[in-house]
């Protein structure tokens, strides 16, 4: 089985010189790559990219695997509570590799696995729904969070615990998991003073590259994801894409091609699956390159303002809301295809033989319609001087879902070093926590809130009142 | 009940000159804007705008309510075949208006209403989930296309016969009604040859602003969403968002701005709800912005490459995710968050008096919490020149909701005049159906085959392969 990665579309000489890419220009990048695998592998060695080593803790999984199991045992629904990196990977592998329906048919129908929800915001509507939803006698939270600190989630865990004491005599305790830090932040010290089952986060894992850890293998186990294929296709992609020529691994050589088109102009880079099951992996992805490379210092201090703005986008879907704009509006676009070269099921169409409008579609399977729409959207594009590429899975199995998962973190952590910044952290969020706990009248930010109140009182306030009905 | 519309943090004073709205730039847009208005009602008195009138048809919606009832009698599920403005309306409505569990519950705790499924690829895995999950027996399908010709409807359409067909003896024709033209065009053909029932889009509304035809008003009546409601509340903005005084048309006013921000390079315009139900009204408008405003040729056929690309994006969640990009990366953007005055539901807060890390929670409520966060949020990315504006809806209800859909409505057709192109056609998506054709073996498109062979032949290929196992 292969993944094929096909940038023809990227190259000066299917989009033009001043949209696309030339030999010239990724020659040119050949040295500094090299340059930054070594940087890469110096600090891999040095135990600060834990990352790169998540597929290979066998023994580790053998526990989660453990765990997910007292859950199946125990519970009908899992509930995930946890945002941003708690979340995408665990909705993006959940949504790739279970059926749609996993969430909305009978128990039996689902060969007795639990249903899995990821509760990621703090809209009380959208929590209210789901409590309506659950029995508490047979829910199961998992709280996520790597600080323990996230307000969101800490919310969402003293929302849950009342809702489970409001509703019966249960002890509330043995319907939580903590997944955090192994020794510190808020969940461990309630872990401990509580009693509470809780699983540790590998340190050194950022939330954003935590998808092999078990803030996602344990929902995804309870929910009957085959995680040990999933890891061993990532750790049969390690290989090929940890190595410094550039021409032959597609992690480093998508990274380059980026970058260039992004000095070029195309400041935005949309991910666009083909493929309903690999939408979840492009809004997941959208966290990693975003979160990543958006920043306002490099490396060396520097102010620079860098970084691409990621766009999920979802073929046939998206040709009828945004492909116009990516068409003719202006060159600031790449798009990344994501293909599947077999999927599971599939339909062969019968038409109407005297409907000339519908008889071209006879004997043509869907699959072969969905890739023929990718095809031509690839090429008008190309023909129109905008760049994009194809990474083809073989399948949306398990292991080419975790290849491709894999791929991408390495792909993204080299970007952080081509861009020139940290690709691990995120400054850039601090200001809004801080306002955040002013607002909310946490001790200690009295100073920020009077700021905020004074920078209300300096603006002046434009709002225009429109009226409208009641229901 | 009021919505509000707050621009502070799009003017200079509050995000600096280079980011930020002189009032001197805005006053200088006020005649340009009467006599856009002009056009507008110029081409509406035409009868050229046929949208702007759609709230007003009382007695259409009688008939809606009437074909809703006789299939919600009849069915269990109802599913829509559609993509597109045949799709993007009805799944924001649907999304706002019933709660997430609707599809998840059994018919009594959904008060008998049926499941809505709206099947917007040609993905025939997904295609295949639903199947799966429905009973062909209780089974309806609202075929959608205004042209009739839609590849992805007319597909879907016809594996959907086939699999009606297969799994018993019924009558198909009995299962589809088809939403279409009322004269013309593939579907309207099927509806007469095959006796199958229909329903008219009104001449000349296109897809994307197709929401309050039976496009969306028949789904969402099945589904038992209030339209007569949601009709009311789109009535009552209309005499606010149509006039022509810039400073009070809140329409209008906010096109200005997001078009004066393109204008200093906001060329990214975020939707930002802070409701996980409002999220599905940002992808709606990101249709409707993006193919409305992404054009080559402006008005005079010069070429002009011009529109914004519309994101959506979801507080607090993304926060998580985009947020750090927004704060620090490049100066490219605006965002536009919505809030919720007041939710459905809330729940307040009790925490543990002896942690002073959760203990601020204590006695607030979560809606609180989520507000403030957008509130914190807004403020940090103005400190840091990011403009950004805020529209408050009082509730989600279905005036509420209604009142918004008008109003962002005519906001595009608006903001096409100020960009200089026409906001109704989307010419840019062609190419690709006519090398889908190609690609499909369509009679008359055997040229185009060639043109598509003979480039791939002139195009090197850059394919990486790279091994991965298999499961």
């Amino acid at each position: 089985m292969k993944l094929e990665f096909d940038y023809s579309y990227m190259m000066a000489e299917s989009v033009g010189r001043e949209q696309g890419t030339s030999d010239a220009e990724l020659a040119s990048e050949v040295t500094r790559c090299q340059d930054i695998h070594a940087r890469i592998k110096t600090r891999r060695e040095q135990g600060e990219l834990p990352f790169f080593d998540l597929p290979f803790a066998a023994a580790e999984v053998d526990e989660i695997l453990h765990l997910a199991d007292k859950v199946r045992q125990r519970f009908d629904d899992v509930v995930v509570l946890g945002i941003g990196g708690s979340a995408l990977g665990t909705k993006a592998v959940m949504s790739a590799l279970r059926p749609s329906w996993h969430n909305l048919v009978s128990p039996g129908d689902r060969n007795g696995l639990p249903r899995l929800f990821v509760l990621d915001n703090v809209d009380p509507d959208y929590v209210a729904d789901h409590f309506e939803l659950l029995n508490p006698e047979r829910t199961c939270f998992l709280v996520i969070s790597k600080s323990g600190s996230t307000v969101e989630t800490a919310s969402q865990f003293l929302v849950a615990r009342d809702w489970l004491n409001a509703n019966s005599c249960l002890n509330y305790r043995e319907h939580f998991i903590l997944i955090t830090d192994p020794e510190h932040g808020l969940l461990r010290e309630l872990a401990e003073r509580e009693g509470i089952e809780s699983c540790a986060i590998p340190a050194g894992v950022g939330g954003r590259f935590s998808v092999f850890t078990p803030v996602s293998l344990l929902p995804l186990a309870c929910a009957g994801v085959d995680i040990v294929s999933l890891l061993k296709g990532a750790a049969a992609m390690a290989p090929q894409v940890c190595h410094d020529d550039l021409m032959t691994n597609p992690a480093y050589l998508n990274a380059v091609l980026q970058y260039l088109a992004y000095q070029k102009g195309a400041r935005i880079s949309v991910m666009m699956p083909y493929s309903n099951r690999l939408f979840g992996v492009a809004d997941w992805f959208r966290q990693l390159w975003a979160e990543s490379l958006g920043k306002k210092y490099a490396l060396d201090g520097s102010v620079c303002h860098v970084g691409p703005t990621p766009i999920n986008a979802l073929g046939t879907t998206d040709q009828h809301s945004q492909v116009q704009l990516y068409m003719e509006g202006p060159f600031d676009k790449l798009v990344m295809f994501l293909a599947v070269g077999c999927f599971d099921q599939d339909f062969t169409m019968q038409s109407y033989p005297d409907m000339p409008a519908l008889q071209y579609l006879e004997g043509h399977s869907m699959a072969e319609l969905i890739n023929a729409e990718r095809r031509a959207t690839a090429t008008a594009l190309a023909r129109n001087q905008r760049p994009n590429l194809t990474l083809t899975l073989p399948d949306v199995s398990a292991a080419s879902v975790g290849a491709l998962l894999y791929w991408l973190q390495v792909q993204t952590l080299f970007a952080g070093y081509l861009f020139d910044v940290d690709p691990l952290d995120q400054p850039g969020v601090e200001e809004g926590k801080t306002l955040t706990y002013a607002l909310m009248g946490r001790e200690g930010f009295s100073e920020k809130r009077d700021e905020f109140e004074q920078l209300q009182a300096e603006v002046p306030r434009r709002v225009l009142s429109v009226d409208s009905v009641s229901t």
